[in-house]
C-alpha cells in the first residue's frame, strides 16, 4: 500500500484506473493529475523518477491486491473455488467499468514490457506469483506439482483472456463461459 | 488482402507488426511511414479516414489471416489438433520475433477499444469468427452446441491470455502449458 499519505495515494490509484480503462501509453501523468486532483508538484515530491515510477509503484500495488486475493482464496478454498473467486472479481470489475476496465499488468505488458525491462521483469514477478498462489493451492489439495503449474498457468491465462474478451463484447458472458470449462479441469485428480 | 498495390500493403503490414510489438499508441502514422519507408503522400492517397482507418483496415487483414487459420484447421483436423496449430502459430510469432510480438486485436482492444466504438465492434467480430470457427469444429465431432461454445471461449482466451503471459516471461512456456492442459478439454466427448 502507499506510504506518504493520500495524494500519493490518490496518484497510484489513479494511475491504474488509467492503465485498465485506457492502456500504459495514455496513462501520461498529465492524465494521472487530471484524473486525481493532484497538484503538479506533487509529482516530482512524490515521484521523483517521474512517469516510470509511477507506473511502477501502481503496477505493485495492483499485482500486490491480486496476489492477496489469490492467497487468500487459495487459503480458505478448494481450487477451483478459488478460480471462481478470482473471477468473481474481474467479473465485477468489468459490470462496474461498463466493461472499459481490464488487467493493469496486461496493459503494461502489451504497450511498455517490449521497451522497458524494469516494467517487464516487475510484470513477470507479478505474474509468476498469482501463478504460484494458485499452483501451491492445487499442490495442498494432491495434484502433482508439474500438473498443478500447468493447470494454475492455464487458469490465470484464461481469465486474462477472457477479460480481454469481455472487454470486445461488453459481457460477462467470454468470463463465465471460460471459468465454467475450468472449473472441471481445477477439480479434476 | 490489400487491394491497391505494394505501398497500401507495405502500410499496413507495417501497421500490424507496430500493433503486434508497440501497442496500439505506438502505431502512429509517423510510425507506419518509418517503418514501411513509404513516402508520407501516400496516407491520404490510400488511407483518406488518415489512422484510423489503417488501424481498422490492418485488423481485418490480421482477422482474416487467423480467421482462415482456424477454419483450414478445424476443417483438416480434429480440434484438439486445430488448436495445436492455432498455438503453434503464436508460438513461432512469439518465438522469431523474441517474444515482443503479441496479437493486435488485443493491442487494439487494450488502447482503442474503449474510445472508438468502430475498431471496439471489429474486434469484436473477428473474435466471435475465430471462437464460431473452433465451436464450429466441436459440434462436427458430436459436442453440445452450448458446451462446444464454451470450450471455444476456453481455448482462445487461453490462446491470448498465454500469449502475454509469454511476453512477460520472454518464453514459450506459458502456451505450451497451457495447450497441454487444453488439449484433454477439446478431446473429451
Amino acid at each position: 500500500m502507499p506510504r506518504r499519505g493520500s495524494t500519493r495515494q490518490h496518484m497510484i490509484e489513479s494511475a491504474i484506473v488509467l492503465l485498465r480503462e485506457r492502456g500504459a501509453a495514455a496513462t501520461t501523468i498529465d492524465a494521472v493529475l487530471a484524473h486525481s486532483g493532484a497538484p503538479r508538484g506533487s509529482v516530482y515530491h512524490h515521484f521523483p523518477g517521474g512517469r516510470r515510477q509511477l507506473l511502477l509503484e501502481a503496477l505493485t500495488v495492483a499485482g500486490d491486491v491480486i496476489s492477496s486475493l489469490i492467497n487468500k482464496a487459495t487459503a480458505d478454498l478448494e481450487p477451483h473455488a478459488a478460480l471462481e473467486r478470482f473471477a468473481e472479481f474481474w467479473r465485477a470489475a468489468l459490470v462496474s467499468s461498463d466493461f472499459r476496465a481490464g488487467c493493469p499488468v496486461v496493459a503494461l505488458i502489451v504497450d511498455e514490457g517490449p521497451d522497458d525491462p524494469d516494467i517487464a521483469a516487475l510484470a513477470r514477478t507479478i505474474l509468476d506469483r498469482w501463478r504460484a498462489g494458485l499452483r501451491e493451492g492445487l499442490v495442498a489439495h494432491g495434484i502433482d506439482a508439474e500438473r498443478a503449474g500447468r493447470r494454475a498457468t492455464l487458469a490465470i491465462a484464461a481469465v486474462e483472456g477472457a477479460i480481454i474478451l469481455c472487454r470486445a463484447e461488453g459481457s460477462s458472458e467470454p468470463l463465465d463461459s471460460a471459468v465454467a470449462e475450468l472449473v472441471p479441469v481445477l477439480a479434476a485428480p
